[in-house]
């Protein structure tokens, strides 16, 4: 955080609001979305949830075409997930959430009974733990040789409890080798892809291997964007950034795939 | 909720946590842990999870042997989860919190970093969809003959991360006939054991396999307990439930085990 939103005697739901908002007003023009994620509002107990709620309702209010996805890798039993369901979609009102598959079809049900909104269900992530359990089930380790690995499963499985306008899947652009193949059997799904920029990703990759008749991509950057400056010109930065690493490229490949 | 505590013009906060304190104060005598589920918080916003807050203080301050699991099966990639663990373990200081593994290693080790407090790590859940990835691998389908099935894939990696002493697991009272399987790899890591009542297992069942010469277990009773009433005396319906479905049964399983 620059230090001017955090001197002595700022609470934390103004200096989380006021970064955000100063974000967001500097970049809405070249986002399509924005994806809070809810561990950095949690872990500031109530003040910081509270942030997360003026966010929310400062997006809507102010940039009603933007899509907002809580980044929040929830799912439980169903009478649970239910609950969840209504949190983000009711009560947040966010557009999508991103959704953890292990506990099955109706710890994922749920989320899918409200019109219009959407699931993001995690299938292969950025992260290195991802070769824990995602690949599961292919036994050579990742070569994909003799079985499917669990995140091809998790596709599979999952992709007949909604449709393309309802669910979407997460996988990871440290992962690009794999989205070839992904796209065979899920052509049409819009995919949310993490990992550009901190965690190393390229988004020339990604398109490559990725990109839809419709485009199909929602890229994420994260880290990278948000936290380009440390003045007072922090958003300014991160809108530089933001062009230079995302909207400009992204904007190249729509281009050469002729998309716009 | 009984009728009386959602009355008109009375806020929400006050409502659950009402509730949760007449249900504290009427078992905690009789229970040796309480698990908030986030979802029925979050549902309400702000207001819900100020009742959460509040519930953890008022345990914590009136009933310190009590231990506290957030259920909220949180898990994300490692700079996330450290988030999450700190919102748990640090903002609201819960004893545990449950954790998906879906992401890996760095998804949990985060929440393992904190002295005295434990990750409750889902194996095998209580739901239906437990068996849409939780046996992937197991290529006959549920009968463990050729290969693992994930959850067991689950325990043998993740019980290297961490000790019995930080770690412990979900497998749900609705699946009893893999628990004797499962104590051979864990034979004495604590179980959390959801399912009893209202989802339909059985608690002798549970002990039969599950127990271990520490006893081993976190039977979970919820909803049966906690909707036992809907009037003025529904604390006093729940401490009789909890009796009657929980306490004494146990009590007699433990006598029967030369445990007490």
């Amino acid at each position: 955080m620059p230090a001017h939103l955090v001197q002595p005697g700022t609470n934390i739901t103004d200096s989380i609001f006021d970064f955000n908002k100063a974000i967001i007003d500097a970049t809405h023009d070249i986002a399509v979305a924005y994806k809070p994620n809810l561990a950095f509002y949690e872990c500031h107990g109530l003040e910081g949830i509270k942030a997360f709620e003026m966010t929310v309702r400062y997006i809507r209010s102010n940039y009603p075409e933007i899509f907002i996805i809580a980044d929040a890798k929830r799912g439980d039993i169903g009478n649970t997930s239910k609950m969840y369901a209504k949190a983000f979609f009711d009560t947040w009102n966010t557009d999508a959430v991103t959704v953890a598959p292990y506990m099955g079809k109706d710890s994922v049900s749920p989320f899918l009974e409200y019109p219009g909104k959407w699931v993001v269900l995690l299938a292969l992530t950025s992260n290195d733990g991802a070769s824990d359990f995602q690949w599961y089930g292919a036994h050579d380790g990742g070569g994909w040789k003799n079985t499917d690995p669990l995140f091809w499963q998790v596709i599979q499985k999952s992709k007949t409890w909604a449709t393309q306008d309802n669910m979407m899947y997460v996988v990871g652009a440290t992962k690009t080798e794999y989205l070839e193949k992904i796209r065979t059997t899920i052509p049409d799904h819009f995919l949310l892809v993490p990992g550009i920029g901190a965690q190393g990703g390229s988004l020339e990759e990604v398109a490559k291997y990725g990109m839809n008749s419709s485009c199909g991509l929602l890229v994420n950057n994260s880290r990278e964007v948000l936290y380009a400056g440390k003045g007072e010109d922090f958003a300014q930065e991160s809108r530089k950034i933001a062009i230079i690493k995302c909207q400009q490229p992204m904007e190249a490949l729509l281009r050469a795939n002729q998309l716009i």
